[in-house]
C-alpha cells in the first residue's frame, strides 16, 4: 500500500427518509476498503426525508468502484449522492463592490492554507483601484463590470462568460451590492454565497445597520446564505452577532458589523468547501463537528 | 458620622445636550457631601439629547438638601431627572401565563437577593395550579384574571385596580400571553416590561420558535422591552442569542428558549430595578458598567 | 406492528480504530428493523481509539435480540458497548452545601421534563433549612450528613449506603463543597458529575471567584466534570463563560458566576442523562448534534 | 468659532479615592468651553483608589489653558493625570515571528481606519520573506533582528535604539515569540501589548494549544496584556474565547485559535490607543460604552 494514494473524500446522500440507508452506505465502503472518517446524519421528520455525510479514507485506485457501488446502492434506495474528491480544490470566484473587508479575509485565510479552494477571478463593478487598492491580488484576474440600468444584463451575460470561461465552481458575494437576477439565482442554485449584513430575517434589504440603530438593538448580526431570486430569503448557512449599546452609532455597528460578515461568510464557505452543507428547500442542513 | 444613615441613591438627568451638566451635577453632589460611585452619561447626537446616571452615597440627613438643589439645577439647565432611594425596593406586579420558568427565575433571584424588589401579586389567566403548580409562592397574593373577548375590558379595569391596590411601580409581563390595550400601554409607559420569545424585529406575533425553524436561522434568541402600544415595537431593554442547528425541532427550540427568555427578562428586570434604564423616544439608553 | 411498543434506544460504541464499524452496528440495528435516528462517531488518531453513539428507534420486542447481537459484534470486532432503554429514567442523587441555585435548577428542569432523571434524594453537609429552605422538595428524601474531621469516613460509608439503598446511577455534586476521597472517586467512575465555578484549568482550588477578581480576568466561567481522585482534574464535560469588568468585585463574580454554574451543570447532567458523554481517559467526548 | 480648530482630547485621572473629583475635573472642562463627550470612573475600593477617563470636545486654542488648569486641580486633589490630543497618531512599532495573522489584522485595521495608529516598523527574528511573506508592508521599515542566546542582549539593544529612532509609543507583540528581558519589560511598562494563544491563566508558557487539546477543554481562549517581567502574568486587557469539540485536534485549535487572537489583540490595541486602559498594579481598569 503505498501512502502517496491515500484519498480522502467526501460523501453526502438525501432521499427519502428509510431504515437500512446507514447500513447499505458504510457497507459499500467497508468492501472498498476505506475507512470512515466522520459520519453525520439528519432525519427531518416534517419532511421524511434523509440526509448524510460521511468523511472517508480509501486508496485513490478504489474511487472508480466505490463510485459504481455507490450508484447502485443510490438506484436501489432511490438516494442521491455526491462524492468529493479531497484533493481538488474548489474552483471560486468572488464579487466584491466597494468595502474589501470579507475578500481580504477569504484571501488571507486562502494563503495560509485554511480553505480548500482556487480563486480563479474576482469580480467588481467598481474598479480595481477602487473594489480592492489595499490587496495584492498575485495573478488573480480581476475582472471590472460596471453596472449601470442600461447594462445589467449585458454585464450579467459577461459574468457568465467569466463563470464559464474560469470553470467556477462557486461564487461567493462578498459585500455585492448589485442585484442579481432570477435567472441567474436559479441557474447559480446552491453555489452562490452571499453575506447579508444583518441578522436575517431582521433588517431585510439596503442599510441594514442603520435599520438596527433606529430600532435600537442590542445585538447586531450577518447571515451568510445561498442566493435565490427571493432577495435575502434564501437558505442560511451561518449567522453570528455580537453586543452593540445605545452609545454605538450607526457608524459604530458598520465597524463592528465588518468583524461579524467576515467571520460568518468565512465560515460559510469553508462548510461549503468541506460539503458539509445540504440545500433542504428553504434551508440547509450543515453538518459540523 | 453614623454608618446605618449612609445612603445609596441613583440619580438620571435628560436634558437637551450642553456643556456643564456633569460640572452642575457633581457639584451638586459634593456639596452635599455625598461620594459618586458611578457615573454614566450618553450623548445622543442624532437627536441633540443628553442622558446621565449617577449613583452616589450620601447621609440620610442630606437627601432633602440634595433633592432641593437638583430641583435648583434642573430647573436652571431644562433637565428632567429622578432619584432613587436605595432602600426602597420596587413594588412590582408580575403576570404570567401557562408558562412560569421566567416567574420561577424571578422569585428565585429575589429570594436570594439578586433583585431588589418587592413582589406585590401574581396576576394571571389562567387558575393558580395551571399558571404556576411547580413554585411556592409563599405570601405572595395570586389574582386569576380569566380574559375572554366579552371580558377583556372589564378584566383590565381590574388589573387596573390591582395595581393602584397593591400600589405596583412595574408590571413585569412573564411570559403573559395576552395582549393589552393601548390605552393600558399608555398609562404604564416606562413601567411595564414584557419578553417577546424572538430575537426582534424578526419573528413578531405567534409562534415565533416555531417561525424561526421554518425560516431555519441558526441563532435564535429572545427580547425584553417595554410595552407601547405597538405590538412587539416597545423600546428593547435587553436581547440575547443562543446557536441552534438544523437537528433542533421547534419543540427543540422552545426548551432552549426558555433559557434565554430568563435570562433576558431578569437582566431587564435588574436593570430597570438599578435605575440604569431610561427611555429615548422608540429606544432605550442602558448605562452598565 | 403495535404503536406503543416502539422504543427509543442509545448505544454506545468505544474500540480500537479499525475500518467496518459503523457497517457492523448499522447492519444489526437495520436486522432488527430499527431506525436510527442520530449517528456521531469519533476517531481519535492520537490514541488510535474509536467511538460512535447511535439514537435508534425499534420495537420493544426486539430489544432482546438486539442485545444479542450487538454481544456478537461486540465481540468479533474487540468493542465495549452500552445499551440504555429511553424509557427508563436514569436514579439521581444530588449532592449540595450551602448554595442551592444548582439544586432549583435541575429540580425545575426535571419538574418540566427537560432531564430525564428520577431525584432519588438530596445529600448535604448542612441541616435542611440551611440546604435548601428557599425549595420544595415534595417527597424527594432528605439526607443531613454533617461532615467533620473525624466523621468523614464515616459520612461517606452513610453515602455509600444511600447511593446501594437509593439505587442511584448518578451522583450530581450541585456545589457540594467537601471533598470526597480517592477511593470513592474511582468507585464512581463515570457516574458523578461536578460543577467546579471556575474555567478549569485556570482557579483550581478554593475561592475561584476571588482568585479571578485578583488577577483581573475579563472572563470568567465553570466547569462541569467527572470527579476523579486527582481534585478539579476530572475529565470536562462542558464549560461556559461570561465578560466580566474592573468594575465586578469578587462578590458581583460570585452573582454571575450563579448563572453560569447552572446553566453548565444543567447541560453537563442533560447530556451524561441522553448517553451523549463517553470517557476517554482523561477527557470526554461529547456527542452533540 | 473656526470648525478647523475643534479638538477631541481624552484625559485620564488616577488618585486616591475622594468626593469631589468629577466635580473639580468637569468644572476645569466647562471653563475651558469644553464639552464632555463620555465619562467613566472607576473606585476600586480594595484599593481606594480611584480612576477617571474623559473624552472631551474644546477648541485647540484652548488645550494650553486646559493643561494648566488641570495641573492645578491635579497638585491639589493629589492626582496622576495625562492628556491625549486625539489628532496625534500613536507611533507603533509591531513585533512578529512566523505566524502574520495578527500582523496582517492589525495592518488592515490601519489602512481602513479602524486604529488610530502610526505604525513605524516591523521587527522580526525571522526575516521578511519568513515572517510576513504574504502581507504588502508599503513603506513601513522591517527590521530582521535574528535572536540566539548569544546575541540576545546585544539585539535588544538594537530593539531598544529602534524604538528610540522611531520614537515608538507602543510596541505590539503580534506573535514574537522570543522573551524579552525584564529589563525591557520595566522599559516599557504599560507601552507593550502582547498576546498570549490561551485563556490565562491557564496554559502558561509553550504550545498552549497543545495543553489544551491534551486536558479536553470545551473553550480556547486568547489573552491581550501588557509585559511585564513576570512571564504571562501581565495586566490582562482583553480576553475572548471560542467553543471547541473532542474532534478538534490540537491543529484545528491553532486554527481556530488564528481567530480569537486576531480579534482580542486588535481590540486591545484599540482600546489602549483611544486611551480606554489604565493600569491598576497587576489589573487593568478598561473603559468601555
Amino acid at each position: 500500500m503505498q501512502v502517496q494514494d491515500v484519498r480522502s473524500v467526501v460523501i453526502t446522500v438525501k432521499c427519502q427518509s428509510r431504515p437500512g440507508i446507514v447500513a447499505a452506505f458504510s457497507q459499500v465502503i467497508f468492501e472498498c476498503h476505506g475507512d470512515i472518517l466522520d459520519i453525520n446524519q439528519h432525519n427531518d421528520k416534517t419532511q421524511d426525508r434523509y440526509f448524510m455525510r460521511m468523511a472517508c479514507q480509501l486508496q485513490a485506485g478504489e474511487i472508480p468502484a466505490l463510485r459504481e457501488r455507490l450508484n447502485a446502492v443510490a438506484a436501489r434506495l432511490g438516494a442521491y449522492y455526491t462524492l468529493q474528491d479531497g484533493v481538488e480544490s474548489t474552483r471560486t470566484l468572488i464579487m466584491v463592490s466597494r468595502f474589501d473587508h470579507c475578500l481580504n479575509d477569504l484571501l488571507y485565510r486562502w494563503r495560509i492554507g485554511e480553505l480548500n479552494m482556487q480563486p480563479v477571478g474576482i469580480v467588481s463593478n467598481h474598479p480595481k483601484d477602487v473594489a480592492c487598492s489595499r490587496i495584492s491580488l498575485g495573478d488573480i484576474p480581476f475582472y471590472y463590470l460596471p453596472v449601470s440600468d442600461s447594462t445589467k444584463d449585458e454585464q450579467e451575460d459577461r459574468l457568465r462568460t467569466i463563470i464559464a470561461d474560469t470553470k467556477a465552481e462557486l461564487v461567493v458575494l462578498a459585500r455585492y451590492m448589485q442585484v442579481l437576477s432570477d435567472r441567474f439565482a436559479r441557474e447559480m442554485e446552491g453555489r452562490c454565497i452571499n453575506i447579508h449584513h444583518s441578522f436575517l430575517p431582521g433588517f431585510k434589504g439596503a442599510k441594514p445597520y442603520h435599520q438596527a440603530y433606529k430600532r435600537g438593538v442590542k445585538l447586531i448580526g450577518a447571515t451568510a446564505h445561498y442566493v435565490t431570486s427571493d432577495l435575502d430569503e434564501g437558505p442560511i448557512i451561518e449567522q453570528d452577532v455580537e453586543r452593540v449599546t445605545h452609545s454605538d452609532t450607526a457608524e459604530d455597528l458598520v465597524r463592528k458589523g465588518r468583524d461579524i460578515e467576515r467571520r460568518v461568510l468565512s465560515r460559510a464557505v469553508l462548510y461549503h468547501l468541506e460539503g458539509r452543507v445540504i440545500l433542504n428547500d428553504d434551508k440547509t442542513v450543515v453538518f459540523l463537528n
